[in-house]
């Protein structure tokens, strides 16, 4: 059955903008999604990996190394020629061990041959793709910590069972959770790049819309696909320009004091909040083509990049949200 | 012993609709079961599965792989052949640990012959069948959202011990629960396709049946089924007819706003109460013989679609079935 | 030393009579004794063992199987003759681990010779005998639902370390528990079939008698147990007969109504209550040498049967006993 | 460094008379000693364990045998002869595993030659001694039912590992413990047989007499057991012919009655009370030479046998050992 | 990409001196440093350590040794040449076992040849180098002790699985931590050496200058890091003039008086408190080039030597830092 | 770099006379340090074992045998010869295991030859020297329980892992510990010998001694240490002159009158108090070259062997130290 594609998703304005900016700097560290349970916010993930060019991984290699970056691969790379692949998209199963996650000595082949190798695990996987994690805030925080430490740096660090590993991992990781049900850490949340906020559509017209365009894609789902390809390839480009955009675009001095007033005025602590906003900013504006950098740009990504830094103000009642809209409007508008 | 036939169980309509739903269209994603203790709760189930006709299976596959689909299987299908085999129905026996459900490293092969082969668990024995979970309230989450997943998706992922395996694990999923021991969280909840209430019957006629049938099947089992074959047969009839039906049935869009509205009328998070409405209707009508789902369909099954996944309602104390049919009764009549 | 005669037992008729309806009739599902510490509780269970005449067992047959059974055997029945043993009595020792219980991989004979083979536990030891668990309620309670699941199937289902063994394990379950400290969950109580109350005797009289026996049977265990043989004989041919006449006996349909309506009167959940009570009341008849069940009959047992399966009624405190009898008197007398 | 002398020590009646009455009839079940810290307590079990006779065990045998009980050797009795070995007195160390207490699989043993080889463990070694547990209240609930098991019925059975042994196991079981600090669970004290309470002296002249006593067997502990070699061995020779008198004690019927009268007077639970009651009284006749039980045997020992059995009295607030002789005072004088 | 130079780095003065001060005397042992998330805390740390010249180390040697300590090492130190290595900053992972922390037995080497080989843990790894531990409140209490008394003793003492090694471990501790997120116990405090407190920037302008050399760094990190090379190099330069003159520099009389006063007068429990300040003052004084301690040298860094080890004090509810400074002012000035 | 010498210490008067008593008497049973953070409590234990002249052990004794003992030795005292070695000194690491304490199995060696040898742990390293144990209220209840039977007793008897160990432990135990981070219980409180109280100095001129000498011994460990040689001898002598004369003191009757009465009005329960007592001022004594125990010298000493024994209580809220002076006071002087 053909995934669902990218373009038919109805509504969720916010949550496919920060994909799509993630999709083009990685390096801004992963996207957060809060909601109610059933919206589908596993399924636009999926389908914007989907949506994707396939890319050219070393044949035989473990650590999906590219053909470009030969000499970062801690196994002997050992296919000579590179081959088409999908965009990885691992989502992380629950339950699944430590282990497993980040690798570990394969201990099948040290038992038989006295070697010790490294077996890959689901980072090395996700490399140069997705990681999906339902539910992140029933995981344990130690692995919460890990994922996001490999997401921002890009490497996978392992030091275990006497092996002693190094390897890529560059990968958009994507948490989902439910505000309800416990929530993480605020040094965890602060971590993560960018957040959305997903809802239960409210107008009976885009339910009944979201019905239609389920039982189309039950009952056929590749002419469905093929009915929204056209939709689908213009996102694919748009992509394409921001990433290629994205070294050349500038940052002028203003929008820095811009970003620095705002944090200061909704109050996030730390430096995180300002250096993501610049960086948010940034490939917003390659993701629209434009050159440098605007205040527009960065007011408009502001609640994605903030939302989830701010400090509890108890004499502020009002969310995240608001509070930020609430700021931009006094000092920018 | 020859089985209680399904057609002999006295009441109980509400859960042997549900069964027939989930029989006809599998990928509605479960049935939950609440009620009293010792009311027949898993004979019911059982009785369905056993009066289903025989399947094929390939000979010597471990994963219940039927003839049409030789290339999903990740072991080699060894046997040419394929034999016919009761529809499996697994009882989830309580203890049983993570690695018998989803499957494991064949230790002791591993151990033997150095070779990592995969154990398949009772995931792949419930394979095209029934998985019977009582008291799946005292399952661990983590297990519970485990087996919701592989119910949802057909398939079952395991990210273990050095291995990665992905079978075809398709099944209807029937947990059972008393909701006074302590409930399922509101997310596992959610995933379920269907609930249904059972209660002790009360009249003392229908008591006195009972018994009166216990006896008779405690006497001479097989004088006993043979005596409700006729009835048996026409389920059996029903079933076929509705899941050769089911592609061709159509969902008019206004019973799609039906289904809209009545989700907003109660007040039912997320997507899944309205696409699961819709799919439970067409399995309905399909059961039915019916060409097109209309509102009557879909109102008779909304409790079994939707009585689970209502918000608390603090102002309103009544039951989620009389919430249910109150709305109907407002919007609909 | 011999071992205490049943018939030398001073009072405990419940108890008695209890565990005398199991043994004609096994599959009503075990008996939970309730009472103070030190009141003979396990005695007059091993009594009742020992008095019962020998059975033929298969030769180095593991599993205790009957030659009148040979192929329900998992193991080959490599014996070709049958010899007499004496009917076991099975004292679950504390602590001993789910894999004693249920039976487990053989691990040392795996590791020797990389065969899986089963190595049967405690409830193949028990097949056709008791199984005695003092102090049931400090058991895990999944240990105890296990345990209650085998006695009522009489089958044991292991799924464990890549086993899969079902072997028969038909036995009498008797539990022993102080209410004082902590109960049962009421979902694991109304699996039992029967239970029975045992308090200290009050009359300084029946305690003299019973120092007075202990005395002679330490003193010469032997003579002593000779000195009660032609009562034990007594008991031993009721029981036979009771076993005898067990599939024949009637149950009319004016029973049944009294058995749905004492449940419904004192109110029970659930099923459980009116089947046993039918169960019970036939085999009470059986060993009464009756032709039909009688309301008597069914009376005289409703305690047994019912006690421990009522739901609490905060508006009446008197205990469980007291409240089945007062329905009796008022519905029956 | 020569062991106390049991005679040497000053004071504590009590206690030495429990270990008499214990050594004559070590089925009565154990001693339970409360008290204050470093009163002694274990000194005199061990004294008295120094001071009794060496006994004949099988050479080579794991299991403690006698030369009189050939064929309960669970393993071959290797040696043809016997030799004289002291009387066993096994301190139970915190923190022993339930393996070293029960015995185990012999583990190196499976692993180097595949053999099933069972080691014997601490209550093999305590076979026909002592097994002395200091703050037995810190053990946990289930190893001291498993100890007191094995106490009262003579044999350790142990089920774990696929291990199925059978050993005898006869022993004097004495606790000690500080009942401020936490008690045993009322059904575990209640199958020790006797208990008595030590408390530090108070007056001068004992204490002085004590630090004198130990001085002098800190400087010379050779010469200090010489002279009170004279009392130590009118010790054994009580027990002797307590041993020896016992299965010709006769218990005459209004002494049973006694012993109910005064169980009943004093509210205990269950009839281990009378049983030990009577069992207690009759070792005491032994050792005092005498032919039958008399009532003063019965109350002089009484304290012993029921103090650790009574109910809470909530209207009465003295200590047991008040409510009994207030009893006797009634009933008895 | 090139490390962000240390000199580059905005503010965070007092970090900077604790830093430099533990570069020139490690044994003042280790610097805790509480702060905001997102404020740079490894940052500084890791760009000192790039800072540093290389080290030389003996080739092959698992214990980084030096070549001026040959004996010290427990391996045979196998390269007969010693090459450059950068200075080793070594960053916990979360997660990290004890095992891999402070070495343990290499178990495959054990098991294929039977040699008991100790296989060194990060403690080795960190010789001579930089131990960040990031979140350390959230460490468990053991491990955090165990890394201080190696950080104190600049040797690691291992005792586990039949091991029994000692090597050098000598290496500047640093540690972090949100107090608001669980302080550390008072007795783990008080055994690092040094404390600094880092504050988000709150002027506009900091911030701003922040994000411009950040954003310069992600442009083209070499360029940027050789902008500051010559600040970085009079760093250097300082550090390198400090170690050498520390041996000489001296301590009169006054300041000691001084330091006693200081300790004194704010209420430090323990001697730790003014042995580090004596310490911490001569490591100051010798980074300023002087020959002798002052008590300026003192009181400057006053609160990085006692600030972490107040007394709490309920009647004074003003900071750490506070109390501190007015203890200065009231006695020195 | 040479030990602090243990004259060297600025105060701390009452620890040294425990450790001198101790070193004179070690069956006296450990010294228990109770005080704050950072006062020196090891430097004093460490520099009194690196005073005492070195032992003599026979050659390649895993047990550090005394040649004066040959025959004590559980593994074969290989060596023909004994050399010198310095008296051993054990700091227990945080985390070290019951095995590493203890002595475990030889596993690899089990393994390999299959024979089961014993390794020796830190109680055998201990032996003949000094065990200390920091923190020792953070230590598990059973472990330091174990210690105190060892350090008690002088034989550590193992009972694990199928090994029955027996060897010779004698050494002082030394605990630390901070009153206000939790207590030991009575119970083990009570199994020490002797008990201190260390405390910070107040006095300016004391704190500024301290800093000073430490700061020579950081100058020049060596010519420090040269320097404090001669008082270090003079404290050697008397150590050993003290061990000489022990065993031919006097206790006259008059002062054991006055252990029994100063233990009696203080309100210690047990007889380990006054036992203690005497002991205590035996070594005293001995110390002190006096012939024969005079009042003085218990006096003296009351408070180390009592301080830690005394019940609690609630009307008299002063110290245990000044309970025991008061009762000094009133009942001597």
């Amino acid at each position: 059955m053909a995934r669902f594609p990218f373009s038919a998703i109805v509504g969720q304005d916010e949550m496919k903008l920060a994909l799509l900016i993630a999709a083009v700097d990685p390096s801004i560290g992963g996207v957060m999604v809060f909601g109610d349970r059933g919206t589908g916010k596993s399924t636009a993930a999926r389908a914007l990996a989907s949506l994707l060019p396939p890319i050219m991984v070393m044949d035989g290699c473990r650590f999906g190394c590219s053909p470009d970056e030969p000499r970062a691969c801690p196994g002997p790379c050992e296919g000579k020629k590179a081959s088409k692949r999908a965009v990885p998209f691992v989502d992380l199963p629950l339950g699944a061990t430590e282990d497993r996650v980040l690798g570990s000595l394969d201990l099948e082949r040290a038992l038989r041959t006295g070697e010790k190798v490294f077996e890959p695990g689901l980072l090395a996987r996700a490399h140069r793709g997705f990681l999906y994690i339902d539910e992140i805030n029933l995981l344990e925080d130690h692995l919460v910590d890990l994922l996001l430490d490999v997401a921002a740096s890009g490497e996978n660090v392992v030091e275990r069972e006497g092996l002693s590993v190094r390897h890529k991992a560059r990968f958009v990781l994507i948490g989902s959770g439910n505000p309800e049900e416990g929530e993480l850490r605020p040094q965890l949340l602060d971590r993560f790049g960018l957040s959305v906020e997903v809802r239960t559509p409210r107008e009976i017209e885009s339910r009944v819309e979201i019905m239609r365009r389920c039982a189309s894609h039950d009952a056929d789902s590749e002419a469905f696909s093929q009915s929204w390809a056209e939709e689908d390839d213009k996102v694919l480009h748009q992509i394409a320009r921001g990433q290629k955009k994205l070294g050349k675009i500038e940052v002028p001095d203003e929008v820095l004091h811009d970003a620095a007033r705002l944090c200061s005025a909704v109050g996030v602590d730390g430096l995180r909040g300002e250096l993501t906003l610049m960086r948010a900013a940034r490939a917003y504006a390659a993701l629209k083509g434009a050159k440098a950098v605007k205040r527009d740009h960065l007011l408009h990504i502001a609640p994605l990049a903030l939302r989830h830094r701010l400090r509890r103000d108890v004499l502020d009642e009002s969310g995240s949200t608001a509070r930020i809209e609430r700021a931009i409007a006094e000092h920018f508008k």
